[in-house]
Formats: C-alpha cells, structure tokens, sequence
C-alpha cells in the first residue's frame, strides 16, 4: 500500500483556511492540522471550528499550539485590549490595518517547519491572500519565497519543506466559490474578529467574507448580529 | 540627549549569549533582553542566569516566552525525556546531535523579530556558533542571511533589521577570550543540557564549555560534579 504523503496545514478556523484543507485534500495529502492560539479575542470559537475541520477532513495529526506570547508582545487589536478593532475602511491599500500581528505568518511558519521535520511532512500549507490582505506585509509571494529558502537552510540537509499557499491570489468571492465546489463547510468557519457569539458584521474580517459570499451569489450559513 | 539604539539579543544564560551581550553593548547599543524556554531540562537554571545577566548589562526591555510547544512537537533530547542526552562524540560533523531542536533558531528568531517591531529596535542579535556547532543547520551563516531577508520581507516597509551573529566563527576558546576581556560575569552562565545544579561535565555541552576554558587558559567559575 502506498504511504500518503502528508502535508501541514494551517487551520485558523476562518473560511480561507478551510478551503485549503480541501484544496490539499483533493491534490492528494494526509493532512496534519496545526493551530494557533495567539491571545486573539475570539480563540474559543475559532478553536471549536478547528477541531471540527480537522474531523471533517480525517486529520491523521492534530497539534495546538499556545503563541500568547504574541499577545503578550502587543502591538496589534486583535490581542491588545487597548487597542479597538478597525471598523473597515477603504483606506487599506495605504495603511497597516490595526490588526496586523507583528511578523505572525513568520512565527507561525517557522512552527509548522518544526513539526513538520519531525513528523515527515513535505508540505506546509497556509491561507494567505496577498489582493484582500495586501496591508499585511507577511502575506505577499515574496515573503513566503524567503521564508520557504530559510526553512531548508535550517532544517535537516534531509528535510525539504515547501510552502504551499494555494489560495494567494484569489479574492474572497474566489474562496466561496472554491468552497462551495468542494463540499467545505463553511458553517464551521469564524472570521469575526470581534464576537464569538454572533459576528458582528462590522470588522475587516466580517466586511470581507460577507463580500466574498455576496461575490459568489451563495449564502452564508453562520449568524449575524 | 541621543537616543541609543535599541538591539534584541537572546539570552539563553549559556555563555555564548553572555559574551553576544558584551559585545552589543560594546557597540553602543541599548539592550532588549529576550529568553525562551523551550522545556528544555535546566530551564530555570537558564531562567536565573538570564535575569543576572539582564541585571548586569542594564537592559532596558526584557521578555520570557514560554515556547514549549516545541518540547510538544519533540524529537530532540533537550526536550524530549525518552530520549537520552547524548555523551559528547568525535562525530558531530556527521551526524544531526541529538539535542537539536528542529528549527529552533527559526522560531526564536521570528519571535524576536515580532518584538523588535513592536519596541523598535533595530538589531537581533544572536549567539550561534557554526564551527562548533557545525552539527545543526539552523547555526550556519547561509541560514542567517535567509532568514534576515524573510523578516524584512514579512514586516512593515518601514522596519528594518538586521540579523547579527557576532561569534558565529568564534570556537569556544575564543568566546572565553573575548568574554573575558569584556569581563563578562561567566559565573551567571550555565551550559550543562543534563544538570542544573552542578554541571556534568560530561554532554557535549559541557564539554564544549571545558574545552573552551581549557583553550583560553581561563578558571571556569561554575562548580562540576
């Protein structure tokens, strides 16, 4: 029997996420389901819609991982209290918006190449969006083209990891589609970055799903406020 | 009055990181002092020479991130109880030492980097040693310089760091000989991976430590068993 290969992906539990776990499915992978908590307000939520994923899509690993540090560093709203959520702006493509985490796909990265070495995966897979996310400097190809040349230089001579970021050029509407055309179950996913009850509707996150189901002409099946 | 520049150095409490902070401080830098613990088995020893050494190079930051998901993740001796430490060999140059951490240098500096964003500071600064530590890939300069073009890839535009490894061609006889010229307080230092009361003398860590005092002709100041 051939042994699958396997590939590390990133569930954060929001709707890009899901997609490449089924995008990385369907090409193949066993996948090993790594998450983070990094102090965000809205993390019990997000983590019920992890494991509830990584169950749908037969996770054959499972890793949580605490990065509060990140909350601890601060500088962003999405951990630091004192800082309020952005209401969505069209000022994006000029500023950082507030809920930047400093450096957070390279801290998050450099944890999936860890255990990725260790439990033979070949491939790390991440939800980035350089067009909607294009005020998050560590969402753009050039970053994940260096960070992937820094993970195998300092890996194992033996180990060759390659960063996968499926979805890097899609919109949001490109993301419901896809969805939509491999079964995710998108009432599993959270994107608000500021309920955990209901979302809010209001947030970047909440602005940018709702256009991504508006786009593609389906509905969103979780509750609004 | 001048601002000081502001450099992120990694405090381990080994002696390494002792000198790395002379060094830093020699250049006229204000010092932000940053400690991990990664589970490793002489944690809070290391956690104590660390605040002694923060003490006595007056840093003026200070951060301890617990980042013991990569003891969760395993496959290193440090952190990992079933596997035992190794005694020191003549085959490093051969073989990945068993006390590897995988990637450990990409996540600590990745941590680093989201904090110096945050304060401001504008040099990392880390104690990695390739001739000595020629076993592990995360200690080479080809390592450092990939990584050091990644984190300026995945901050702001208006971030810019650099990645410094002042003794990275230093053998260990030359970190006591600069350490000593420096005066660096040896006896706030702590090596040994198997005891954190007095040292094996016996890992490869501490004997690497001896070799060095032996090479400098210099008293080594911690108490052997």
């Amino acid at each position: 029997m051939n042994k699958k290969k396997k590939a590390v992906v990133m569930i954060s539990g929001g709707m890009d996420s899901a997609v490449c776990v089924a995008i990385t499915k369907e090409q193949g992978y066993d996948i090993a389901a790594l998450h983070l908590n990094y102090g965000q307000k809205t993390q019990s939520k997000e983590m019920e819609c992890f494991h509830k994923l990584a169950t749908h899509f037969s996770a054959v690993d499972k890793l949580l991982v605490d990065v509060s540090h990140l909350a601890k560093i601060g500088g962003s709203s999405l951990t630091d209290e004192n800082i309020s959520i952005e209401k969505s702006t069209n000022t994006r493509k000029d500023n950082i918006p507030t809920s930047y985490v400093p450096f957070r796909n390279g801290n998050i990265l450099a944890i999936a190449a860890s255990w990725a070495e260790v439990i033979g995966a070949e491939l790390l897979v991440i939800g980035a969006m350089q067009l909607d996310y294009s005020g998050y400097p560590d969402c753009r190809e050039e970053f994940f083209e260096a960070m992937e040349k820094a993970i195998n230089l300092g890996t194992k001579p033996e180990t060759h990891l390659k960063i996968s970021t499926p979805i890097i050029n899609f919109t949001k509407g490109d993301v419901v589609r896809k969805g939509t055309e491999l079964a995710v179950p998108f009432e599993y996913t959270w994107s608000c970055y500021a309920s955990d009850d209901k979302a809010c509707g209001k947030c970047d996150s909440c602005v940018l799903r709702l256009k991504g189901f508006a786009e593609a002409n389906v509905n969103d099946p979780i509750q609004y406020l």
